[in-house]
C-alpha cells in the first residue's frame, strides 16, 4: 500500500510504498480516508516538539477519518498516533478496537477529519471554558488560524453581542492587534481566545473588561508571555489554560461531536484545503507557512 | 488635636497639632483608637502609587477603627481616604455617616484595624477566589508578610490536606522558593495564593497540579511575569487577579466581618507591632522594612 514516511526531521514527507499492515489480536483494520494536518505535525517532523518525535522513518499524522471493514465511518485519535508512534498518513493502518470513534452516517471524511485537534480547540475554549453567551463581547486572537476560525463562528453561534478577530495583519473579517482598542472603544472584552501567548497577549490584556475570562490555547507568539500584575489583578482577570491532551478521551469525543453537528449542519464553517495523499509534500508546505485553511490529505479511495 | 503629617514624599510622618475637625452636614466625629499600616501607605507616602498622593502636607493612613460621639466601634476605609484624601492618622476624623462599618462589641481596635486590607486580600484569595476546602494542597508565596499570613492560617481552617508558606528566606513555617518542589513532591499544589508575582510566580508554576488555580492579589515581586505557556495550559492552571480595590464595599464588608470573627475567636492569629501615636515615625519605619507583623498606630485614649 501507499503512505508517507518522513525520513530526516524538518525535510518533508514523502510518499512510498508500506508493508501492508496486519491487524493483530484485539485490532481492527481501517481505509484512511481523509488525515488532517496541524501545528503540531510540523512541530514533530521538524524535531521542536518537547514530547520528541517518532523513531526516524515515521508515519505521520495525528488525526484521521476512515472507514472499517464494516463501513463505519470512524475519527482516530490518540495513543501517540504521529506524535511517539506511526502516524495515519497512509491508506490502511491497524488499531486497538477501542481507539476509533464512530461518525454519524454521511459526512464528508475531510470536514471531519478537519473538526478534530483545532476544532475541539476552538469550540471547547469557547462554549466549555469561556461559556460564551449573549452579554459577552469576544476578542479571537490568531484569528486567521484553524483555532482562530472555530473560534469566531462558534462565539457568534452562542451569541456573543460582539465578536472581534485580530491577527498579525489584517485579512477580511480579522483586524491587527492595534486596532483592538478601537474595536471595543471604552467597553473592552469579556472573553479573550488565546492561541498565541507572547507579545500580543500582554498588549491586549489593557483592553480588557472587569472579570474578562482569557483562554489560553496555544503559543504561536512565542513561549513566554511577560504578563502585568496591573491588568491581572486591577481588572480581576482569569486566564485559564486549556490543552486538548489534558481532556479525557470521552470528554473530547463530546466536544468534537458537538462541533460536527454545527459542521454538518453549516453553521460552522471551515475552508477545507484538500490535498491528495500523492501531493503530501506540499500539503505539509502549506501547512508550515500558515495556510489560513485547513489543510487536508485525503489517500485514494480502494473500493 | 495631634495628628501625623508627611510633608515631603518619601519622608515618614511626623507627630504634630492639627486643627479639630468639624462635622459637616451628614457628617459624624469619630475618635480614631487604631490606624492599621500597609505596604499600599509607603507606596503612596513615597510618591511611587499610580494612583497619586493627596496635596502635600497630608495626613496618612488608609483603615482605622475608632469610636463615634455614639460610643459604638467602627471600622473606616475607603472615600480615598489616606490615597487621594486625607487620611485617619489623627486623634478625631470627620467623616460621611454611611463610611463606617460598626463592629462587634469588645473588639480590640488594634486587631480589628489589623484585619483590614491585608485580612480582607488574604481570606478572600483562600475562601472566595480559590474556594479552599479538604483535599487542596496550598502554596502561599510571600508567607512572612500579612497577606500571606492570613491566608496560611485560612487555608488550614478550611481543612486543606497541605499548606506550605513560600518566601524569600526560611523562617519559623516559611520554607525558601527551592525548596518548594521538595515540599509537594509528585502531587504538586492545588492552589497557589500569591502575594508576589514576577520571577518567584513563574518559578513554582512547574510545580503546579493538573487544574490548579492561582490567586494573584500582590506584586511585592515586580510588575510583570514571564509566564511559560507550557505551565498555563499544559496543566490547565487558572489565575484569577484579585484586588480589594474591584470589589463592592458591601462584598468587602462582609469579608471583612467574616476574618474578623476568626480572628476574636483566636482560630486566626496576627503579630501585632503595636506602636503609640508619638512614635508614628518609627512605626513607618518598621512598615517599610518588611515588618513581619502587622503594624499598627495608637492614638492616645481622650476619655
Amino acid at each position: 500500500m501507499r503512505g508517507a514516511l518522513i525520513s530526516a526531521l524538518s525535510s518533508p514527507p514523502e510518499v512510498t510504498d508500506l508493508d501492508e499492515p496486519q491487524a493483530g489480536s484485539g485490532e481492527i483494520l481501517v481505509s484512511i480516508e481523509a488525515v488532517a494536518l496541524n501545528p503540531l505535525d510540523i512541530s514533530v517532523g521538524s524535531g521542536r516538539f518537547y514530547g520528541g518525535h517518532p523513531p526516524l522513518p515515521y508515519v505521520p499524522g495525528c488525526e484521521a477519518v476512515g472507514r472499517t471493514d464494516g463501513d463505519a465511518l470512524v475519527y482516530l485519535f490518540g495513543e501517540g498516533r504521529g506524535v511517539t508512534a506511526p502516524g495515519f498518513m497512509a491508506e490502511r493502518v491497524a488499531l486497538p478496537s477501542e481507539l476509533p470513534l464512530e461518525l454519524p452516517d454521511g459526512v464528508d471524511p475531510a470536514l471531519a477529519a478537519a473538526a478534530g485537534i483545532a476544532g475541539v480547540a476552538g469550540w471547547v475554549s469557547v462554549a466549555w471554558k469561556a461559556k460564551v453567551g449573549p452579554g459577552d463581547r469576544v476578542l479571537v486572537l490568531g484569528a486567521s488560524g484553524a483555532v482562530g476560525q472555530i473560534a469566531v463562528q462558534a462565539a457568534k453561534l452562542l451569541g456573543a453581542e460582539r465578536v472581534v478577530g485580530a491577527g498579525r495583519s489584517a485579512a477580511p473579517g480579522v483586524v491587527t492587534l492595534d486596532d483592538v482598542p478601537d474595536a471595543f472603544g471604552d467597553d473592552g472584552f469579556t472573553v479573550c481566545i488565546d492561541p498565541v501567548w507572547g507579545e500580543p497577549l500582554k498588549r491586549v490584556l489593557g483592553v480588557a473588561a472587569r472579570n474578562a475570562r482569557i483562554v489560553h490555547v496555544g503559543q504561536s507568539a512565542g513561549p513566554e508571555s511577560a504578563l502585568r500584575s496591573a491588568d491581572v489583578r486591577g481588572k480581576e482577570l482569569t486566564i485559564t489554560g486549556h490543552s486538548n491532551f489534558a481532556m479525557s478521551a470521552a470528554d473530547r469525543n463530546r466536544a468534537y461531536l458537538e462541533l460536527l453537528e454545527h459542521l454538518v449542519a453549516g453553521r460552522v464553517v471551515l475552508d477545507l484545503l484538500r490535498y491528495p495523499l500523492d501531493a503530501v509534500a506540499e500539503a505539509w508546505e502549506r501547512q508550515s507557512s500558515g495556510p489560513r485553511g485547513k489543510v487536508v490529505v485525503e489517500p485514494p479511495k480502494n473500493a
